[in-house]
């Protein structure tokens, strides 16, 4: 018998690529204020936003404003945007960036099948992820999994955050099973592999190619910060499921 | 010659129906809510949230959050939706909410006529509105408006706010016109028709029937709040252009 009775995900850039559709929107984003008549280097403008983006944090709301104040300060030819027109340029910026978030969200190739199959082998599935509820469950119904999955865990919402073990060891609580009965899968060692480990979960650290996947380049691993597993398909779950199912007959 | 060189439109209400439209995205949030597994009488929901948007604003972003929080406390068969579950409901109320606003804001019929005319008898077009500054050139972006219109002040950009009659003086000396030149279309006493009264400018009521279209139940009209002339068609700005025309031949 199965002795995994729980798989966690993480859900940003583990089952949709969060870091490219946002990427991709900042950049409809850019090209709307083309559209509008902002005349510079595309290559130039795309780098000054990814630079703000740096700055001011992913989830600031205000990347555009802040584009079109620096680009007051550092560039000399961009009198043509008067100080009235700004708000126009930001809005075209904003509903441009906003419809490809809505329109684009698609989940990893992968993902799917996956969650189908482990529903059939009445494994839990449960994603567990910091960011506001509303926003990540508009994710989630979105991409249209809310029904494939059976818990939601948003840190927000019950009070206890990533890196934190609590977290992990609520969902375990939840579904009255053990560590050691649980995957994680995530794609960040200081927020999903060693809180994972810290429970006696198994964890899987999935190489989607995001923002955090460099890890070992940043990182010196400590023992305990490593993965058990390192994957960059989905599908390799079940190999990892096999192999813990041989270690643990 | 006609004297009237400009003509100031208000925003919500005038040029769209934006009560209607907030409303309409409103219930839109509610039936996503019950095609998720609420269970209670569809009526009786609308109008919990209806005392809800009077009580905290029509601009706040929490309506459908306090909706919750309110069934649970009045409502005795409301255990179903779980702790867990409720940012989904909101979540889902919220996307609809959203869907509905993009997708089916619209001119009043008789507006794009009228402004495309007003181009052709070369009279500047402005709309004064207050509100958040990327909201409502989103609004305007999304009517398809911005190329009709030759100047749009938003109080929050400019930090002028309605009724101060400086908001429309702005506008006045922007155009270097006076006020005996110019018309402002609102659809409220306070907000529109005694700031443009205050600055000699022909103010114009127009009734779409919106929230505050029952002024005469609501205020006893001293002489310097009335309007100049009151309309319910756009059309009729003509008409009040030839008689402005007559008496300042």
């Amino acid at each position: 018998m199965c002795p995994i009775k729980l798989i966690g995900f993480d859900l940003d850039d583990c089952l949709f690529d969060s870091t490219g559709l946002s990427e991709r929107a900042r950049i409809k984003g850019i090209d709307a204020m083309f559209k509008m008549g902002l005349k510079m280097d595309r290559k130039r403008a795309i780098r000054i936003l990814s630079e703000i983006v740096k700055e001011y944090g992913s989830n600031s709301s205000k990347h555009y404003n802040h584009f079109l104040k620096r680009l007051n300060q550092i560039e000399e030819n961009i009198e043509f945007i008067s100080y009235n027109d700004r708000y126009k340029y930001i809005a075209a910026a904003v509903m441009a960036y906003h419809e490809e978030k809505v329109n684009s969200i698609k989940l990893y190739n992968d993902v799917e099948k996956i969650l189908i199959k482990l529903k059939e082998f009445s494994i839990k599935t449960a994603i567990i992820t910091d960011g506001i509820p509303i926003k990540q469950y508009e994710k989630i119904l979105r991409l249209k999994i809310d029904k494939l999955i059976d818990l939601v865990v948003i840190s927000d919402e019950i009070g206890i955050k990533k890196p934190n073990p609590e977290l992990f060891n609520y969902c375990l609580k939840k579904f009255e099973v053990k560590g050691q009965e649980t995957i994680y899968v995530g794609d960040r060692i200081d927020k999903d592999i060693i809180p994972a480990n810290l429970n006696n979960i198994y964890s899987v650290y999935l190489h989607r190619g995001g923002k955090y996947d460099d890890y070992k380049a940043e990182l010196e691993i400590q023992e305990n910060y490593k993965p058990n597993y390192e994957i960059s398909n989905l599908n390799d779950i079940f190999k990892i499921i096999d192999e813990i199912n041989k270690t643990n007959p």
